[in-house]
Parts: structure tokens; sequence; C-alpha cells
């Protein structure tokens, strides 16, 4: 699957669409294999004790799933996830960034299917597994 | 299954152990058969247009979840989310509150089990349907 | 939601596009708010012991997502499961039927979402609790 | 993780707790990276145009976890599906075997999260993902 957007472009349009999550993300990774998006460790994402809650992973395996959906289909908005599904399995690491790994496993005409391990950064571990469907708008 | 925990007691817990939240979600009823927890409109959880987020839509549901645990088994902090299945349906109103209700299907010696449907205020037709499935510590 | 096919007219379907389970399903009710399925008790079904295995409850779950949604937008064999989250939660009874209870949450242009639960007949406590998603093809 | 059981024991018991599955399955290979599992080409499992079923494919994917959780914990009969959320992305190949492999993302004290994906025998892209949860018997 050849790239349309590559990782500053598609950093750009996310900044653009989703103002209100500027500076909470970066792309360490993007290629045709593999995505890799980072959720810098901040005090608005974090639970009592230091580590990162449950909404701040699932909006981390989002956007990767965003970002990684787009950058083979391009800017189309009104691409929206339909369905997630999350397995929490480890705590996260304590005032370190979170790391998601993310592989698009389907790019269809109406949908996308990815896979996104998430890590504490420095762990071979991962915290928890999503599969995320993204509904991909009709084009022309 | 009978309460250990009312409204009261389950708000003022939450806003110990997640002061973070503080402010972010109501509990509009609590009983046996049902809860019904609100998140409040607010600028934090929205996007551009004014709609609630996914991520907020995940948090609200796993709030309700938990809620809907403690109530039944008391006040068991490391009660954690191990997994949460998510379709998003609809498109929330803007400007609104959103509702989700909540019935505990299982509840186990180690986990429970509860299904969550989301709503926009005043609208007839779910917006998110989750399920979520809590770990909760041997008791001894 | 008005239906389009009856439970005799999406019955006589069924034999028609899956032969191979001729026999294993019936259907108590199909109305406008609600599809009961029935998996007869069937030793090819069987785990030792005489409860119902877990593919033939997730079997069970798919048909009754199918037929609820071929009742809703008529004979689409093209119609396919793209998506199934199922959470186990009790063992079923020995020797009884299992009871599908299968509402549409969703029926888009391109996907529906129905809630299932199912119990073993007689019982008041869902055994498993599903949530499936199935691709309509285009209509034109 | 340590294998307590190699390919050929857990085989064995298999056929032992599950005779009704004897000759559908086959181990291609188990060590502490990766289990595949073969679903021999059988028209019990078969749709109509000679691909294999969803029901099959979920046998697949739950047997296959099943297999990977026990080879870690060893024979313990008790172990049960607890959630299993798949995505079904492309229709498989006819005529041929099914291969699914799956990987152990988590063996706790009570659950063991497996993910698997599915292949068409010959196949690059695969068939369908699945996360499975299995519930480990208390030990002792």
């Amino acid at each position: 699957m050849t790239l349309k957007l590559n990782a500053a472009e598609v950093s750009k349009y996310l900044e653009e669409v989703f103002p209100q999550v500027d500076g909470m993300f970066g792309i360490d990774r993007l290629d045709e294999d593999l995505l890799v998006m980072r959720l810098y460790n901040d005090e608005r994402h974090l639970r009592p004790g230091g580590t990162v809650s449950g909404p701040a992973m699932f909006s981390l395996a989002d956007v990767a799933a965003y970002v990684a959906t787009l950058a083979r289909i391009g800017k189309q908005a009104l691409t929206v996830t339909t369905h997630c599904s999350i397995d929490f399995m480890r705590k996260p690491a304590a005032g370190v960034d979170l790391l998601a790994e993310a592989r698009v496993l389907k790019l269809g005409r109406t949908l996308s299917v990815t896979d996104v391990l998430l890590y504490s950064e420095g762990e071979a571990k991962p915290l928890a597994h999503a599969s995320l469907t993204y509904s991909i708008p009709p084009r022309g």
C-alpha cells in the first residue's frame, strides 16, 4: 500500500482538523509497514500515581489508526471510527511516553481495519492491544 | 444484585480516587436494574463543530461500567478495565449532555461484564454501544 | 424500521443460501422490536457434558444478526459479517435449546450493528452477549 | 514464557477433552514465539461456493488461543473463553486449508490474551484478525 501522505503532511492535517490535540502526539515512523505514534508524557493524561489513563490509551490507539488510514487514502476528513476493541493488559510505567505501533490489516473501499499495540517507552511487553475499524466516505 | 454503595457514596468515592475527572460526570439514576450516568457538555470533550469526541464517549462508557461495578462490590480501588468493545453508530448532537445507560450483565468472582448504551440527551437512538469487562481484585 | 421480510420469508431464504444449516435454527418471533432465534438442542453442537460449544453460540449470534438485518433490507446475499465481539459469561444448561434475542441498533447505508443476548431456554440470566457488524452491499 | 506442553502433548490432550473436533485441526508449529494451527479443508466447514464459514473461522481462532494458552499453563481443563473480538476482512480461498498464527500477548494469573491472524494457505494477506481472552482457573 503506497502512502499518499508522509509524516509531516499527515501531522499538519491532524493539527488542522483536530486543533484540540495539538502537541499531544508525535510520529516517530511512518512507512508502508508500520506507523509508530507517540503520546507525550503530560499531566493531562495521568491518573493519580503518574500512570496514563485508559481514555488516554484509547485516544492514542484511535489517532494512530486514523493516521495510518489517512496516510493511505489522503485527506478525507469524514473518515470516522466505527469500532474499537481494546484489551488493557498491563499498567503503564510512570513518567514515560507511550508508543503505539499501528499496522493496517485491511484497506477496503468503505472501511479500514488497523491493529495497534501500545507500549510504555523502553518496555518490551505491550500495555494494550486494540483493533479499530474506520469507515471511509464514498469517493467521488 | 443488591447494591453496596448508593449514588452519593459512589460519587464521593470516584472523586477521591479520580480527582482529575471531578465535575465531568453526574449520576442520574442508580438502582439494581440500571445506572444512568451523564457527561456534562463541556468544551474539553469537544471536536470542532461542537460534538463530543470518541475518547470522551469511551471515558463515559468506562466510568459508567466502573460505577455500576463498584456499586455492587464496594470500594475496591484495584478494579481495572481489562476490555472494551465499542461501536460508534451515530454522530452526537452538538451542545447537549451525553447519557450512558449501564447494565451489569455478569458479576463474577474475578470479573464483571457491563453493557452500556450512549445517547445524546433528548435523542431516542443510541450513539454508541459498548461492552466492558472489569477485573475484580481477589478479596481476602 | 419496517420489515421487508417476515419470519417465513427469511427462513426460506436462509435455507436457500445456507443449506448446510437447514434444521439447526428456528425463528420464535420477528417484529420491528425484536428477533428471537432458537438453536435446537442437537448433539452436533455439544461439548462433552452436553453443553453447547462456543462455536455453536457464535453461530447462533451470527445467524440471528444476519436474519435481523435481512428482514430489514431484503434478500441481499452479499451481506457479510465484518465484526463480532462476544462475551461468554455463563455455562449453558445441558439438554435445552438456546435462544438469541437480537436487536438492530443501527441500520446504515453500508453497515448494520446488532446486539444479541443468548440464553439457555428457561434461564433468566444471559449466557453470552454479542455485538455484530454486517457489511451491506451497495444498492444500485 | 517456557512451554509446559509440546505440540504432541497438547494435541493428545485436545483429543481427550474435545473428542468431537478430532481430525479437524493440526499443529504446524509450536514454540515460545508462535503457534501455527491448521484447519483442514473439509466439507463440514464450508459455505456454498467452497469457502470456509464464519463459525469455522471462529472455531480455528478459538482452538488456537486455547492451545497457545494450555501449552504455557499445562492441562487445565477448566480454562474457558470469556471474550472474542474478531474482524472478518477477506473471503477465504476455496479448497485450501486455513492457518492461524497465534501469539500470547499476556499470560496473567487469572487470564490470558491471545492475538490470532487467520490466513488461507498460500495467501499473504490475513482473512481475519481475532483477540481472545481465556479465563484461567485458580491453581491449587
